[in-house]
């Protein structure tokens, strides 16, 4: 049987939905494995992917009987099929977060029924892992670990941002992933300010803070994580900032677990942050799973409950534009009692020194 | 001056269209040239760019005056700032194929105007390409041509689909590339049927077609090229396949230039795989550009003509389930006079023979 599907069956009885079309490609994989292009359709009567030819062959040979799916190849469905799978149906649940407008208008006159926005019911389902999930997400965080003590290795003077982006992606898929969770974020001085830093050719220097924010992704599930290096030399400025952040990231950490207020928590630490005059960024935390960013947001902003078997990202990060920006970055499993970090590198501040060949 | 936006508006005005909000980040791309994630605002008064604080500072310091953008951190802007920009509008088009229906109703509550759908207004400007976006695709053509050089001497017996994807990978980004245009097909024997076969850990043997469908992406344009190479030996079957794919390929080529009718093209192209009972299982081409797959779209169910300067895949394939497949697929650029190829690899069947050590 398929317990996903199941779940989603009874959701959607309690929602008086008599059907849904599911079309967000994260989704339709957690429901059935599936990496192909498709959509799923929930029906009264029968579970229906459709596909088409480029992908038919490959998920006819991955679904069994217990999939309780049946594909078909867009081509071989006539509009009868189409009007047939909600055959006596009223309300059908669509996606409103993944489908555009134009998909919308398709729907509406393909299916012939009343579509109903639906928001983020399977998004919401899928932020408690189970052991499988959270199994793939451990080795992802392995492989991650890994790739950071590897990036420590090759750092030399004249190295650049993209190159060292490149050294972590081999080390990754020559480690076991399935390629990078999203793309690196490897920035070297004044690069680091900015959070979303687009790897350059900018060079490594003595006196460097070096900020990597980068993941592996394994079987479909990724990991997290960002640390900083000093390069040869720690400005004061820079230990006052990293010890504000780890500090800030602890404090989250010791607070976060089955039941927890997010919003009370994050609260609490914007109110550290303006007392040291540092702008919020960004979100503290994100849930991490087959996508790197899920749900919850650690936001002060959002009405949001920390739940058992959750994953979730700890960052918190201070930028100074064009000077430097320092974050540190965690994927943990939320427990009853508290969080377990799944990443597990170090977080004590990190100086290489390179005036000595590398030797730290 | 800001020539294509200067465009855009100009369309716009022949639409009878007050603004429009651009939110496919290609298209921003294109218009812009920013890569950073938010929504242009094209209004009466002034293009707006917003986006927020993890990229205000890169923003901020790639747009000069010439661009004639203002940038805006999401953050700083009120209800009344975004009622102003589009103060006095009636109709502001909104792309309908990229903004979900969620976003949509939140542009319909937050801008305050008549949202109108556009289908595909700059998309189909990007068709035709000029000099600069020429050259970086041609460079990414270079790219991918000297992989898949490379990727031949590297294929040995035992070797994974995975491990040949990260060969190939690796070698296009040390050789210039920004990344990938797509993920690679790398497909050993039997998985060669499935058009987008994701690459395994099969391990290749003696005997083995191998398929690539592979793309570098350099300075954001993309490449798309796709050959077969057979491993010491090759089947009857499959010469004639080859033969007539390469055949298939070259008509098509011989027939498109600027003014073409594509629609006429593919037809007659679908003729001759009827006569040999061959599936059509996907289309004989497409646009490359900022995107991968762009328009025009070569099929023969959608009334299409021919640009000079558009760039175009051609990649008809055949594919026998279970058994294998064979595609040929170049990037060619159009011209007034017909195509020119801009990947450069020789055509002719490819017999790797691995036997003797790799020496063909």
């Amino acid at each position: 049987m398929n317990i996903r599907i199941k779940w989603l069956r009874d959701q959607l009885k309690s929602m008086e939905l008599d059907g849904m079309i599911v079309s967000n490609p994260y989704n339709v994989k957690y429901l059935t494995g599936l990496d192909a292009e498709g959509v799923l359709i929930v029906a009264p009567k029968e579970n229906v992917f459709i596909t088409d030819s480029r992908y038919i062959e490959a998920v006819n040979g991955q679904l069994t009987i217990d999939d309780e799916i049946v594909a078909y190849d867009v081509r071989t469905l006539s509009k009868f099929d189409y009007e047939g799978f909600f055959m006596d149906c009223q309300d059908v649940g669509f996606e409103e977060k993944y489908v555009t407008y134009e998909v919308y208008k398709r729907y509406l006159q393909t299916y012939q029924v009343s579509l109903v926005e639906t928001d983020g019911i399977i998004e919401n389902h899928r932020v408690v892992k189970d052991e499988e999930e959270i199994a793939c997400i451990q080795k992802a965080c392995e492989i991650t670990d890994k790739a950071f003590e590897h990036a420590k290795k090759v750092l030399h003077y004249g190295m650049t941002e993209k190159q060292l982006a490149f050294e972590i992606e081999k080390f990754m898929i020559e480690n076991g992933a399935d390629g990078l969770a999203f793309d690196s974020v490897v920035a070297f001085g004044e690069n680091t300010s900015m959070p979303h830093a687009v790897p350059t050719e900018r060079k490594l220097k003595s006196g460097d803070i070096i900020q990597l924010d980068i993941g592996a992704k394994y079987q479909g599930y990724c990991a997290d994580f960002s640390r900083v290096i000093f390069v040869d030399h720690v400005k004061d400025e820079w230990v006052s900032a990293y010890e504000f952040v780890r500090e800030e990231q602890q404090k989250i950490v010791s607070c976060l677990k089955d039941g927890a207020n997010i919003k009370q928590v994050i609260k609490d630490r914007e109110v550290d942050y303006r007392l040291k005059n540092y702008e919020v960024m960004h979100a503290f935390g994100h849930g991490v799973g087959l996508e790197v960013h899920e749900e919850p947001v650690l936001r002060s902003t959002i009405e949001n409950y920390c739940k058992e078997n959750a994953v979730i990202a700890i960052e918190p990060g201070i930028y100074k534009p064009g000077r430097f920006g320092i974050r540190i970055e965690d994927t943990y499993r939320v427990t009853k009692e508290g969080c377990i970090n799944l990443t597990k590198s170090k977080k004590d501040a990190v100086i290489v020194n390179l005036e000595n060949g590398g030797k730290n």
